[in-house]
C-alpha cells in the first residue's frame, strides 16, 4: 500500500460499515510492516479516538508483526493458546495440504489477556483488546473475505451496542451541469454552522455529488431529518440535477428512456464509443439502446450516417449542421425513436478548423432537432469526458420536457 | 472517504510515484473536514517524517479547511494574492461561464510567506512551505488530474532532488494474455534474493504489468542493470508481451497498424463501444482507425452489419459465425482493411443460451477471418474488459504475425 501498488479499500469497506451503525470514523492511518512505526501509530491512534481497528499483520510470516506491536504497546507477554493449535491443525487437514508448516504455529500467540476471534475461512485468528479505561483494539487480518468475516459477526455488533442507538443516513444528489462553485454559491446558507445534517460536495472530472448525511437514534428520524433539506437543495438546483438518488447519469438516463418506452441511437465522433460504452454499462440497457455508431473520420460519417458533402466541404465535421446529421442518421440507421450525435475536436491539435475543446452535441426525435455548442477547457480525456456528459444530459433534459439550452455553468 | 463512500486512490497514485524517485513512503493518514483534528494530523506527520503531502480541502467552499489548518499550525497570517485572484478571474473568463462566484477568492488566500503552486488545469493553488529545520509541506488539490499535474510538475522534480544522486529507472513490460501466477512461474528464479533491481508484478483488472526497477548513481548504469533482465524477461514471456516500453495496449496496436499503414474498423456488442473509445483515446487515431459499429440488439447487428437470419436464428448472437459475420460486416459497412468482432454475454443474466462471461471475438481481413471463444469469469464490468483486452489484442497478434490462438493463460 505503501509502495501504490493497491489502494487501501479495507479502509473503505469497514468506514461504509461503521456509518451504517453510527459509529463516527475520525482516522485513517498506514503503517508499513516495521514494529517501533507501528507501536507509533496505535499509540496515536488510541490517544485520538475510543476504537481502533487495525488491518493486517495476523499471517503466519516474518512481515506478519501486528501482534507483536499490540503486544509491546500493552506490555503483554505472548501466550500460546492450544486450542487455537487445534483449530489450525484441523484447519489444515481439511485443506488437504498435508502438514502444516511450523511457522503457522505464531498465529496461536495471543497477546496475554486478550480476547480472540476464531477465523471460519482462513488460519488467522483476530484479536479484541479492553483497556481499563474502556478503549478498544480490535485486529483483523487483511485479506478482505477474512477481515469482513469478523467485523460483520463480531465487531460490528459490538459497537453498534457502544454506538447506542444511532444510524446514520446519506443522500447523494447529482448534477453534471453545473460547477462546484456554483453550486456551493447557491446552496451556501443553508449549511453553514449545521454539522449534523451535514454536507460535502464531491466534484469529480465532469459532476458535482451533493451528499447530505445526518445522524439520529433511528432511519426514520435521520430520513426526516434529510427530507426537507433535500427538497430545499432539489429546490435550488432544480433541473441541473440529474438525480436525487445517487445514480450514474447513464443509470438515470436508462430510467427515464425506460419509463417512457423509446429507444436511443447514438453518433460519436470525438467520443469514440464512450457513449456508448457507459450507457450499456447499465445491466439491461438492451431494452432501451439500440447501438451506436462511431465515425471518426469524415468519409465514415458520410458513407455510414449520410452526412451530406455540402456539410463536409462548408461548415465541416465539427459543426451545427453536422452534428444535426449525424444525429439523425444515427436514428435512420438504427430504427430507433431518438438519435444522439456528438463531434467535435479533442484535442491536443486543432481539428478540421475548430480549437480543441469545441464540441458539438445534437439530439435529434420526431419533435425535436436540437444542438448545442460548449467549450470544454483542458486536455483531450477531460474534452471527451465532458463531451460524454453533455450529451447524456441533453438527452436527460430532452426527456425530462425542460429547456434544452441548460443552465448556466 | 472517511464515510467509506471512496476509496483514497490518490494515496496509492502519489505513493507509487515517490517510489519511482526513490522517496521512502512511511504513513498514509486519513481525516476529515475539520481544522483542530487537521491540524493535529499534520503535527504528527511533521513529528516522523520530513516530507508532508496533503492532498484534498483547498477548493473554494465551506469544508475546504487545508489553508487554514497549515496557517494555524504553522502559525501564520493568511495574505491574499492579487496576482492568484487575476488568474482565478482569467481562467474563470475562459471557462465562459459568466462572472467568477466571490467565494472563489478564497483560493486567493495563502498563508504568509508560504510559495504556491499555479494550476493549469483547476482553480485551487497549490501550498509549499519549507520549515526552518529544512522539513516540508505540501498541500495539493484533491481532484486527481488537478493533484497530479502538481505533483508531476513540481514536487516529483523537487523531492528526486532531495532523495539524492540516485536515479531509479524503472522498465514496465506488459501482456494482456497471461495470468499473473503463469508470469510469475515463468519469471520467478530470476528475482529470488535480489533488490537491486527489483521486480514487481502488478495484476490490473485485464493485464499483468511486470515492472523492473533499478537504482544506481546514474540512469545510465541503472539502464546497464536493466538491461539483460529486461531482455530475460522478455525472451521468457515472449509473444505474450504487447509492450516493453509501458505503452496501453490501445497505443502499441496503433503503432503496429500505422507501421502497417492500414485502417482498422469494429464491431461491438457486449462492449458497447468500448473498444473504440480505447483506440480512440490515443490522439491521432484516426490514421488508422475508421469507426466502431455498436450493435447492441440482434436487430441492429442485421440492419447494421448485414449478419444473417440463419445465424440470428440458428446459432444465435453469442456465437463464432455471428463474430465472424460482424467483422466481415465492419470492415464492409467501413471500408476498413481489417475488421475486429466482439460479441458476448457479459451478464449479470445469461444472454442469448450463452452463460455470462461466454465472449466471441474475430478479425476478418484479406489474408485472415479467425474467431477465438473466450470465458471469463466474474462482473460485468470485468467481462467488458477483459473482452477488450482478447479483441485488441488478437488485432495486435495478428499484425505481428504471431499464432492467433495465443497463449495458455
Amino acid at each position: 500500500m505503501l509502495l501504490g501498488q493497491i489502494a487501501n479499500t479495507n479502509a473503505r469497506w469497514i468506514s461504509e460499515r461503521l456509518a451504517a451503525v453510527g459509529v463516527d470514523v475520525l482516522h485513517h492511518q498506514a503503517v508499513g510492516d516495521n514494529v517501533p512505526r507501528i507501536v507509533e501509530t496505535l499509540r496515536t491512534a488510541m490517544g485520538r479516538a475510543d476504537v481502533v481497528i487495525v488491518t493486517g499483520g495476523l499471517g503466519p510470516t516474518e512481515d506478519d508483526l501486528t501482534r507483536d506491536a499490540i503486544a509491546q504497546l500493552l506490555d503483554l507477554e505472548m501466550v500460546r493458546h492450544p486450542e487455537i493449535e487445534e483449530l489450525l491443525r484441523d484447519t489444515f487437514a481439511g485443506y488437504g495440504r498435508g502438514d502444516m508448516p511450523l511457522i503457522n504455529l505464531r498465529q496461536a500467540d495471543v497477546p496475554e489477556g486478550m480476547r480472540y476471534i476464531a477465523p471460519v475461512r482462513g488460519t488467522a485468528p483476530g484479536l479484541v483488546s479492553t483497556l481499563p479505561d474502556g478503549k478498544r483494539i480490535y485486529a483483523v487480518p487483511g485479506v478482505p473475505a477474512e477481515m469482513q468475516e469478523m467485523m460483520e459477526a463480531t465487531i460490528l455488533p459490538e459497537l453498534a451496542v457502544l454506538a447506542g442507538p444511532a444510524t446514520i443516513v446519506s443522500r447523494t444528489l447529482r448534477s453534471a451541469s453545473l460547477g462546484e462553485s456554483r453550486v456551493a454559491e447557491r446552496l451556501r446558507d443553508l449549511f453553514e454552522g449545521s454539522s449534523n445534517p451535514s454536507v460535502a460536495y464531491l466534484a469529480s472530472s465532469s459532476e458535482v455529488k451533493v451528499r447530505l448525511t445526518a445522524k439520529a437514534e433511528t432511519r426514520e428520524r435521520a430520513e426526516a431529518m434529510l427530507a426537507p433539506l433535500a427538497a430545499e437543495v432539489q429546490a435550488r438546483l432544480a433541473d441541473a440535477l440529474f438525480t436525487v438518488d445517487d445514480e450514474e447519469l447513464e443509470e438515470a438516463l436508462g430510467r427515464l428512456l425506460r419509463a417512457d418506452g423509446r429507444t436511443l441511437a447514438c453518433a460519436e465522433s470525438l467520443t469514440g464509443g464512450g457513449v456508448g460504452e457507459r450507457i450499456t454499462s447499465v445491466a439491461g440497457a438492451s431494452d432501451y439502446f439500440v447501438g451506436s455508431a462511431v465515425v471518426y473520420t469524415a468519409e465514415a460519417k458520410r458513407r455510414v450516417l449520410g452526412v451530406s458533402r455540402e456539410t463536409l466541404e462548408g461548415p465541416g465535421v465539427v459543426s451545427e449542421a453536422c452534428a444535426l446529421e449525424m444525429a439523425a442518421g444515427a436514428r435512420r440507421l438504427f430504427g430507433a425513436d431518438l438519435g444522439l450525435a456528438l463531434t467535435g475536436a479533442a484535442g491536443p491539435e486543432p481539428h478540421a478548423g475548430a480549437e480543441p475543446g469545441t464540441v458539438w452535441v445534437a439530439v435529434d426525435a420526431e419533435d425535436v432537432r436540437h444542438a448545442r455548442r460548449l467549450h470544454v477547457p483542458g486536455e483531450r480525456s477531460r474534452v471527451r469526458r465532458w463531451a460524454e456528459q453533455a450529451g447524456l444530459d441533453l438527452v436527460r433534459r430532452y426527456l425530462e420536457g425542460l429547456s434544452l439550452s441548460g443552465p448556466d455553468r
